[in-house]
């Protein structure tokens, strides 16, 4: 809510702030060697077999070529792959110098006839795999930390990896092949199922985590609910006696939290994915393959169907039923249920058309009135 | 702001998440013995004495009982002690198999034959006392890891407990009881005040704190306020030369921040609780028992009185003053002062009546106006 | 949403905290010796040259005098220097005891007779240097704490400072003077240029920042992105391959997170400023001397121009561009490209003069249709 002029405005000539950045090459984007490790060269056939695409020689009978990476459209060339998803896109595939092109089907003969056509009817997924092929994810290094700090009566498989000062508390159970970061922080008698991979700085109690769960760094899992009775002495706490479920597959993002139930679990649905600074209330129970974006905030005992999408900034109150692949726009305030399938957006919300009929309505209504006259000033809040 | 067809749309069936998971064991809620510390059992005598209730045997006349736990009353058995605090689940009340329920005076005779009652006109805090009784809080194990960097001058309580990797500067004191969790870094200077819980991954400088403040995982205490003063070269910082003030009791959520004043100090009154990542800018201050609820936000030096309630994602700008017992509704954007027992939500702030009045006025005059037709149609934004 | 009754609505007298805080002294704000060290006293003529002020002697022709440090024009003696920035605060000028004052051009002949005037153009950035002078950042010490695990190949400059239980990955470079709190995690072939200020709990990877970059306590950068293809069997993540650049002089706020670009760099300009809790989605670009307030968010993709502000909470949806010095409002929801020195607001954004026109609108609307009777009843949503 700005108030004053913009202080920016009252400069006659903008800040001359002096870039001296020394190490930033463009040309090594994406996949920068001092951040991944590359593999390759790959075969055309190779790319076509690991992403299930269909393989078009490039129309011009160019030789079979070997490809050392990915980039966009606009920057690949002739021993790189891209891809197009959107067609919002197309002009830059026409100009491309790609060697390979991932699309799907409608744009296939839209491909220079330079390049190869990997066709796909998941031109998003091929790309993932593709990209995957070249840079594969860093194998994780079995092993605990000489600093690391291991309570008794944990039980560690042998092929995880528990990172430089570490803290676990006893009896914590670590599956096969999980990645625990540096200053990861787990509290007594927790459980992680095999291939998690917890970031650095990651905080963990009462928790029970499914397998190949991901938490980014400075994700909260597992602390008290925000639960206390008002007595005439002030705020009293109300014991958080739940416990924190994280099925299989769940992502959470950086500086998330997520609070552990106070007389039921919170439970996090499988293959559910979180974005960064999310707040997911006491008791929340949310259902598999949900999508919360940054910022957004589901309040306790909230209860969210299968496949629910809540856009950022979005807010949820407590105690309501969202149904399965409901769709809760961004910045939303929902303040009742929400049925399955259903598009809300606004604050308080409301069906998508509805919200925009609203925005447009008020739009014509106000500034007819204001051009009619009438000597009605508009009185600033 | 979702754009496009929601991508799960395009699935003609939903994704086979397969669910592995192994070790939830629904029974064991609440109060999983994996992370609580269970004491008891208990006579309803004993928990008619630490909740302050008044004891009404059961109608049937079963004979006294010894109870185990606490359940919620659709699972509680005739071992365990549920309560009833909202009208909205009183038919759950009628099924319910527990052996005691705690309850309003107004439904005492609602509850079945079977139970005993224990009536409390304040339920809630009743029902806290005895979770309390039977899982109470873990007490704090005096010490000092081993681990822990601690500086030249500091006064550290015999009673107090400093985790693993934890990091005092020189001359931080810590009072009695006080239990410092791992990993946390505390700035020189800072004074903690008698039992005082500090989670995990807390930084705190800059800092004067009470008795009994809490501060859960990743809170952030004290860092340097947003302030610069704009330059023809750049922003350039202005010295932030206040500190935090955390008066007793202050309880903040797990993420959330509260950057040290500039010139003066930021103050939470006593009591106070903040949600998690919620934001407090330099030289806010804070009255007593305030509630600030997750993700929302109050701008530098920005006044609140005692008992102000800030729902959700409100936000209030900078230099504006809240009057005692306001209450701010979710996702309010706050941009003047506002009046002592005042309810305000919307952005920008009006009351709940207005605010309710323009939505619904809203609604019938688009639909109306569409519905006539007229040819004109809704241009969306 | 708060739906019910305010709790302590409930009460009949406020609850009785008792606040037994024995530590605050009032009389040490601003610069508590605890936290801040002093430097001084200073005569007039340092403090003139220190901040380019023009000095005029007292009216009252008091001799010269030495100063020892800042305060508030309320609280100032005789001995210490204050400042007046904003016209609000005029009546406190008058009646102030500062020995010193430094305004603006406009209100040099209100200072009090006794006074000594520092006039200046930029009063906030004169202020800004003499707290400086007598307060100065403590300079870094330089050396590796014995306790930081430092990886095979980094580079560390001598005049570096390493914290306690920091984590350096490997061929980690770090330049002159620059400041590493505890507990930081620095991934491999991290570059940190010199003079950068790391706070404590910092987590960093697959990033390149330049010189004078300032992060506060729980920053995350460079983690994934939040980018998946939807598939039959649930979400599969798309590689992240970009890094995240941070200009010279960027500044990063507590708990705030900056995801790495999955194709392309995310790009922090030079000279930005991003406050506490902010969200920047992967490979969004911003230019130099941004403004971005706390709990905000950037979607991923999208592109800033230079000296763009974006107020505390507002949120701009992925894949637009927002033009050079424009303007977004507090909890504005942008969903479309916004020109440059525009200025808007709403959710969904629209010009501020719009904008407050529509709520005034409604508002009159709403309210006559209701007085107007009509037996129309407000229907809550």
């Amino acid at each position: 809510m700005p108030t004053g002029p913009h202080p920016l405005r009252r400069l006659q000539h903008p800040p001359s702030i002096k870039v001296r950045f020394m190490t930033v090459t463009p040309d090594n984007i994406p996949g920068d060697p001092r951040f991944f490790v590359t593999q390759g060269p790959f075969e055309l056939a190779d790319l076509a077999r690991c992403s299930g695409a269909e393989l078009r020689a490039a129309k011009d009978g160019g030789e079979a070529r070997r490809f050392t990476g990915i980039a966009p459209l606009q920057s690949a060339t002739r021993a790189q792959v891209s891809f197009l998803d959107n067609r919002r896109y197309l002009p830059l595939l026409e100009g491309t110098d790609a060697g390979a092109v991932i699309v799907a089907p409608a744009f296939a003969d839209k491909v220079p006839a330079h390049a190869a056509v990997l066709v796909s009817r998941a031109p998003y997924q091929a790309w993932a795999r593709i990209a995957a092929l070249f840079y594969p994810a860093p194998p994780v290094a079995p092993g605990i930390h000489p600093t690391a700090v291991i309570g008794a009566g944990c039980e560690i498989d042998p092929t995880a990896a528990i990172g430089a000062f570490a803290v676990l508390g006893e009896r914590v159970r670590v599956g096969a092949g999980v990645d625990i970061g540096t200053h990861v922080s787990i509290g007594a008698g927790v459980e992680i199922g095999a291939r998690c991979r917890i970031g650095a700085h990651v905080a963990i109690s009462h928790a029970l985590l499914g397998e190949r769960v991901t938490l980014l760094p400075g994700a909260r899992i597992g602390q008290d609910g925000f639960g206390f009775a008002v007595t005439p002495e002030g705020f009293e706490n109300v014991p958080q006696l739940g416990r924190v479920i994280l099925e299989d597959g769940v992502e959470i993002g950086a500086n998330s939290t997520v609070d552990r139930g106070s007389i039921r679990d919170t439970v996090i649905g499988a293959g559910s994915r979180l974005d960064n600074l999310v707040q997911i209330g006491h008791n929340a129970r949310l259902g598999r393959c949900c999508i919360v974006v940054s910022q957004a905030g589901i309040s306790g005992s909230t209860e969210l169907g299968d496949f629910v999408t809540v856009a950022a900034q979005a807010g949820l109150i407590g105690h309501i039923k969202i149904g399965a692949k409901a769709r809760i726009g961004a910045q939303c305030g929902v303040m009742s249920d929400v049925d399955a399938g259903a598009d809300v957006i606004g604050s308080p919300a409301m069906p998508f058309r509805e919200f925009f009929r609203n925005v447009a309505f008020l739009r014509r209504m106000a500034r007819k009135t204001t051009q009619d006259g009438g000597g009605e000033k508009a009185d600033k809040a």
